[in-house]
């Protein structure tokens, strides 16, 4: 950690900070520039983030020098992580492709659904049960129900189930019907939350905040890693800014950045960042050719009757002849999506 | 609601998605224009909010023309809500000060906090004993002991007490020591949460997320209101942008514009957004020029030991001085504070 | 054009409005929903982007239905715009890749890269000789001499010359040596530069401001096209968020979105967006897999030496085996990348 | 300036980057921490602004402890810049008012105003003859007469004139009618206009561009400064945002950070920053509240006839009474503005 203090500060109040954060347990270094004087702080400096620079005399500027993650860095644990489950692998060579509906809304549904994803070799059925709305009048989902049906699903065609969690109460009754855990944008600071998933033993998809940095991002999946659990998948789903054609503006920088800094894997949704279907395939293809471990899709036999997000699912048949189209952008970097099935 | 349709749809597909609207009891009127179709979407489109318009051939765009939030709104409520608690009065002529630590820290710390205030005539005390933070590895606060010394300091000097909840679990504890509840910006759009203070009988404070438009501030109140919970207050602490010189940018304009959307009372935290001490002060004045019902202001009796956020922090003496420029400003603009003491 | 005015807004100031609207020559449409009042304005509502609406009582919002630009959307000219100059064509099946420094720095320089990168294939070489740089401090190109060095090795290797346009004094000079005009991010909304380069006859490459919208930039096009000029490509370089891990954040969204929009040939710069050399690769294939017509790179002899934007650029050598691997992709979405040459 | 490298970087590594840097002439200071490698440059860094650092193996982050700008800091000059001129003083205790409309329309318009304003004791004139607007099919302005109106408008009842230049070639015939130039948030790093401006003897008003940094806004000013031309004001005009209520986010906490880093005068455009009249009053307060030295206001005497952003302009009365207002706010905070007339 370096704090910068103006070239004008005493040596006394220089002296006075230095000795604090000596006093608690660093090393400090003094340099003094034509303007500025720099201390240089050596040793574990992730305990003074709370630490109160500024309130004392001289101080101009903190700047980080180590990340303030550990768990989750590159550094701390060089290969990629690979998450496995029920012969399912994340993180690896292959692609991983969630597929759903946005939210369950009937047994015809989402079996329909399960059962052409199935068909195809789509491994994770995604739908959504709790449903977070910005607006309480909007559908909540079928909460419970939902998820029975899903999970009913999951097993009829062998796939795996995520879906998302949204407070503690429920928990436990989601670790029953459900394979992965999904922490929505909206939740990923919600930290009692994050805390109580790290103490299970299931994997969590941690999505991105609508305005979260990468290294917040990475903040809350130390939560979960710090707990004990390790089978933590990263998610990028857009980010707001003032453009708004788009719902929100996918930031495909992030994945090769997130595999520069950290080992896990990093999923891209390129259906609610969007919010148009149109966009979703381009988006698809591009987050696979900028390194994405996967992606989460929106499917719905017939979006026009969707009671949630109807505008960015694809229907069935587009969404199998854009697997088609994935696969050929994964095999041009050297991944690959195991389709077993056809378009007809 | 007004739905745009590409100028070149045909009647049938024109027709396909006015029938639909009818069928669902709207009255539908179609404006057709040189190069776009317009469907006008009259009748109560709230429920409308989750409808797949972008699945239907031809459209272009959706755009809202009644406010998607009812009870929060200045139409359903022309009036400005007044919050009463134990004399208390918040939303009136009257500018209400919030003043407290970032975080409890001990008995002494906030003890002399609530005398030095409440000599001042200021009348609410606040503190965080749960605190959400970033990193793992900061300070999360004294907890519940925390909450027991601040009630105690409270109820010593005749302050109300606001604090932070950060989960539905926490709700009891704190509703026994703490006169008013804070969501944090973290959790403004926590669902569950928001809906479980709907319910109680308490003043709830609600903290705009960072990246949450006006919109979405106003409809994380309406969970709350349209539980039965109508003792809300909002809360601008500033918002994510690409400027970094301070913490977050406080958005001002945020509060003439809540004032003319609803009629809850509008307070704002100057200390959160700017991160600088110096530069809570003119922000404070700033913010009772634009028209806040009161602000929320962060004082600590010495800010080179606070264990949290002590570089926004200001000394007591700082802090009473500055009670008497916002006194001048609030009369500038026929506001007023009640001060019953002096700075010495 | 939609008017939404307060439903309370009494006849006689509904009818003030309309009445004036309809002296302009629009035909009006009045709607009576619940809680709004709806005025539809039907007619080429470009003329009123000025109209002070929310001078008239009542008026809540206005929303746009018809786009504010003509000749660069997709309604006005549905085939895709196609530039071809000197044997080189834009727009097509084919991608363009235009690569060379960030600046001209000296004849050694700019005649190494382009001899490697015409031995390659590509087809037109990038180069700055007149630098916008934000600091006055910073190196503002070789001007004049840089332009020169940059035509003759252009000539030399056949490739076309692609250069910054700073101010309307430059256009005559780059017009004698280079083939396409660059305008920068900077300059989006220099609208006297953009009127002179419309009644040029030579390519421009517009590129996207820092914080322009999609709409800002096509009706920055609009400025160019309505001047006669045809030959515009819009440029995706990078927009300004709160993320600060990447220089700027890359909105690949953009590429299909403008595609949708407008018929212009799309460009995407991976290397001033992202600011470090080991994200261009992947943000390379991520634009084209997008469904870029060409991107921008940064490519230098010796990064270590350069005076400008060394951070970002591309070795030869990586240079060249970016370019297999984009091809790859380029294949995978049924385009190409015409290489000549091979990588030892 | 501190460089952060990687520590694993091999001694080699490290040996090569601090040895070029000594090459250069500076001091290197080299501290191993746990994970990092830190080092600090002694000397004037500005010089290396276009080093490239991330060229370097084992370079993970530059970071900037000097600040890139130099007489435009408060460093270089601690008084604070007052702008003298035909007897009117800019950034001294009164606080400048600059009113007027948003474009000129007619000799009636521009007398009106003129003529109002001076009765009540404004001092500056604005008014915009050359208008940059986003569509090119929006009213640009009556160019050079609008111009000679307003200075014969300013003559008549002893105001000074400000208006906005677009580019290079009308610096000139701007300089013989108006006393002021403004430099708008579009041009704000059109860094030839900026040169040019610096060579002239006439104050100018510099507006942050809508998605500048305060840094930025300063090495912009820096340009002009460095020229030879002091007279610079700075322009806080609202910054964009993913908020849509407001047209943009004022920012007023660039207040009091500004005059924390700089000298130079602040003025703040409460109107272009809302977009909407109502709320031009609080955010005129409070601009004045957080410490501004003047404010820019649109007024118009019909703004319902406005040809350019008639939204946002004040009627004269309103205008006027806002004066009061602001003059209560003015003393409030040890300010004043100097009315001689009164509102009847």
């Amino acid at each position: 950690m370096v704090v910068v203090m103006d070239g004008q500060t005493s040596d006394a109040d220089v002296k006075k900070l230095a000795d604090k954060l000596e006093s608690l347990g660093f090393d400090i270094q003094v340099i003094r520039g034509e303007s500025r004087i720099v201390l240089a702080i050596i040793g574990d400096t992730k305990d003074l983030d709370s630490f109160p620079f500024y309130a004392y005399t001289g101080v101009k500027e903190v700047l980080q020098v180590a990340k303030p993650y550990k768990l989750a860095s590159r550094e701390f644990k060089d290969t990629n992580t690979i998450i496995r489950r029920k012969g399912v692998v994340i993180g690896g060579k292959e692609l991983i492709v969630m597929a759903g509906p946005c939210a369950v809304e009937s047994e015809e549904q989402i079996f329909k659904i399960a059962h052409k994803i199935s068909e195809l070799g789509i491994k994770v059925l995604r739908g959504g049960a709790f449903k977070p709305r910005t607006s309480p009048y909007s559908f909540q989902g079928l909460g419970l129900e939902g998820l029975k049906l899903m999970a009913r699903a999951g097993k009829e065609y062998g796939l795996l189930v995520i879906t998302e969690v949204m407070s503690i109460e429920q928990i436990d009754v989601i670790a029953e019907y459900a394979d992965i855990f999904q922490i929505g944008a909206r939740n990923m600071q919600n930290f009692m939350l994050l805390k109580e998933l790290g103490r299970i033993k299931k994997p969590v998809m941690l999505k991105r905040g609508v305005s979260a940095t990468l290294e917040e991002l990475l903040l809350s999946a130390e939560y979960i890693l710090s707990q004990g659990n390790n089978e933590v998948m990263l998610c990028e789903r857009g980010i707001r800014t003032f453009e708004n054609y788009t719902r929100n503006t996918l930031d495909l920088s992030a994945v090769p950045s997130l595999k520069e800094l950290s080992h896990l894997p990093v999923i891209v949704d390129p259906s609610h960042s969007t919010g148009r279907w149109r966009l979703v395939g381009p988006m698809a293809k591009s987050a696979i050719a900028a390194g994405a471990d996967g992606i989460l899709i929106e499917v719905h036999p017939n979006p026009k009757v969707s009671l949630s997000d109807g505008a960015q699912a694809l229907k069935l048949k587009n969404f199998c002849k854009l697997m088609m189209e994935l696969n050929a952008v994964a095999h041009a970097v050297d991944r690959e999506i195991n389709l077993t099935g056809n378009v007809d």
